[in-house]
């Protein structure tokens, strides 16, 4: 017997580095390796390219260049947003959504912290959220795009509301401020990232889920924001972030970001069209298969999948074998005992939440691929 | 007029990348860039190379694999161990060396802090050391090979000095651990880096000077110390330090290290060599320049130069503009206009300080190269 194709279903776990990333990557491995921070010229080369990577960045998110700070990936980033922020408001207050990465609620989990309850699809509850803002709250956190089911956030409404809450406050006194932080790791590939437009004062982007390099990332920090910085030391970027930069990677995530968002409007309606042929397959072959997130607030590339009475381990597994990889919930907390809090926020049990697979498409995704899963899942999932 | 031959006597500050390092980072961009904490097979591949190269460093250190976490390099992993030790323990003291790099003195800065002075060598006086230390102390940082004067410290026996002091504490019922924590990051191309001989509990190294990654690093952490992670999130790292691992990093940092290593028997006496050949002509050619640091305990690769009157930063330029590379203080805080720590703490002038040049030797570095970078100062530097 010949090893089947390997289908690759776990984009929003990790992607390869693009071939166009990698050769813009290239020269800062040997050749133009100088540290940014020598004055001698071949150090203000290098510099060059950090700078060029850093308005790329920029250029793409409606920002100024100060305004992007190079961070190890996106959970630096977030770290970075949530925790540098409560420093400088030790007293204060942080909401977060109750479907946020790890890597927010870890960090928000050591200070004074709500979470704002979601619907059914996985979104932020508006009138919840408003009501959560108390004079105390300097920051709320709402990522971009859920990990595990697609779903969208409102952010810009989000905005809005702040913004209101906001005045008011300071209509009262109260001169703290009320901002917006963004994880938007699973965002690029598919969506507006222009900062105004979504209204936020912090973002979160991560090479390693767009086809650049892992641990690449920035923080987006609005200019004039309060934030002390967690890594101390030579004073790089602005001393936001210090350590000597790692150029290579700067350049891959600008590369890697501005190839995202050139495609976005090409792969947006391709994946768009993968994904609606696996929910009809799924509909025809699997009917008891059920659906998590929102049909029309999502991403097109991510899709959550209940497999009623099945063990997403065992499935996963099966799969795995014939070829197809897909991930239990996100990969971060695939090792761990405990059903996925963002299942559980959006009402599955867990049982339910043990059953749930979730199938992420990308730029080597295929509707062939998405007919060969459908016909193995066919043959795994026994009558629900 | 052709262009001179550039020599790049910098090497303290970045090195190129290996190209074996290269090499053996190659698979983890785009063919086995899986997900390491996917359950799927692939993913699992992808984590035996992150074991593998955690395994290859651990066996350098002479530790155990548990006992090293990646970081995205030395300023972030000596971070960890200064802000992950102190916030264990909120009422202690740490106790760091005047001479350390800002990535220790910033974040001891923010806590309650001393510094050990050092002598004229720029080594730590171990009698002020050990009446520095008190009961509330629980971390002493002395770095391992001081970045600007290539000066060592004698890490053993500050060790046995801790460990006296660490048991008459516990024998008047102070249970407190005493820690020693040391930046490497300038050592492994020269020294012995066994964690057991030097006697320490946390150590941290650098890819970015080794001819390894930048921003590759890991802090190695003694089994059973105490120290909270600044970086929340996946849990990755044992929850040391979270976020989506940079598996290409780190097998490209246990390259690094392992070449480092084996070719120190080779590399140390050769570029000893280099180093009294500059500093016999420096003798017989400006007389008057002065070697800062220790003759005898230093690192063969690293040699400050004192030129008494001679504005440091124009003769950097000259002899940049003439194809030599060389350093006013260290990269990190070259674009600072306040004269280097370092250089004040062994007894320099502001005025010496700002006088004074750091050559940096490594792989590339000849001894063509040296009595080149010889005849120039001697053409640039004026009678002194």
């Amino acid at each position: 017997m010949t090893k089947p194709k390997t289908i690759y279903l776990d984009y929003a776990a990790a992607t390869p580095i693009d071939k166009r990333v990698r050769a813009a990557m290239e020269p800062y491995f040997s050749d133009n390796f100088y540290n940014p921070s020598a004055t001698y010229l071949a150090g203000q080369k290098a510099r060059a390219g950090l700078n060029e990577a850093r308005a790329i960045i920029a250029g793409w998110l409606g920002a100024r260049p100060g305004e992007i700070i190079f961070t190890a990936g996106a959970t630096e980033a977030n770290n970075l947003a949530v925790q540098g922020v409560m420093r400088q408001f030790p007293e204060a207050e942080v909401l977060v959504s109750a479907v946020e990465h790890e890597s927010v609620l870890a960090p928000a989990g050591l200070l004074d912290c709500q979470r704002i309850p979601v619907d059914k699809q996985g979104i932020v509850e508006l009138d919840k959220l408003e009501s959560l803002v108390s004079d105390k709250t300097v920051l709320v956190s709402v990522m971009y795009v859920n990990n595990e089911l697609g779903s969208l956030q409102p952010l810009n409404e989000i905005s809005q509301i702040l913004n209101k809450l906001s005045k008011s406050r300071k209509s009262r006194g109260n001169d703290r401020p009320l901002y917006l932080h963004a994880d938007a790791a699973q965002a690029p590939n598919y969506l507006d990232l222009h900062v105004a437009r979504l209204g936020v004062d912090f973002l979160s982007l991560n090479g390693g889920k767009i086809y650049g390099p892992k641990q690449s990332g920035i923080l987006y920090i609005k200019s004039g924001s309060q934030l002390q910085p967690q890594i101390l030391g030579g004073g790089q970027e602005w001393s936001y972030r210090s350590g000597t930069e790692n150029i290579a990677s700067a350049v891959g995530l600008a590369a890697a970001l501005e190839l995202a968002q050139s495609k976005r409007p090409d792969e947006t309606p391709r994946l768009k069209a993968l994904r609606d042929l696996f929910v009809a397959g799924l509909a025809t072959k699997l009917p008891a298969a059920t659906i998590n997130g929102s049909a029309k607030h999502t991403v097109p590339h991510i899709l959550s999948v209940t497999f009623a009475g099945v063990d997403n381990e065992r499935l996963m597994m099966q799969l795995d074998e014939a070829g197809v990889m897909c991930a239990v919930g996100s990969a971060c907390s695939a090792s761990s005992q405990e059903p996925s809090h963002v299942l559980k926020a959006i009402g599955l049990s867990d049982a339910q939440a043990r059953s749930t697979l979730r199938f992420s498409f990308g730029r080597g995704t295929t509707s062939a691929d998405i007919q060969a899963t459908l016909a193995l899942l066919e043959r795994f999932v026994p009558d629900m």
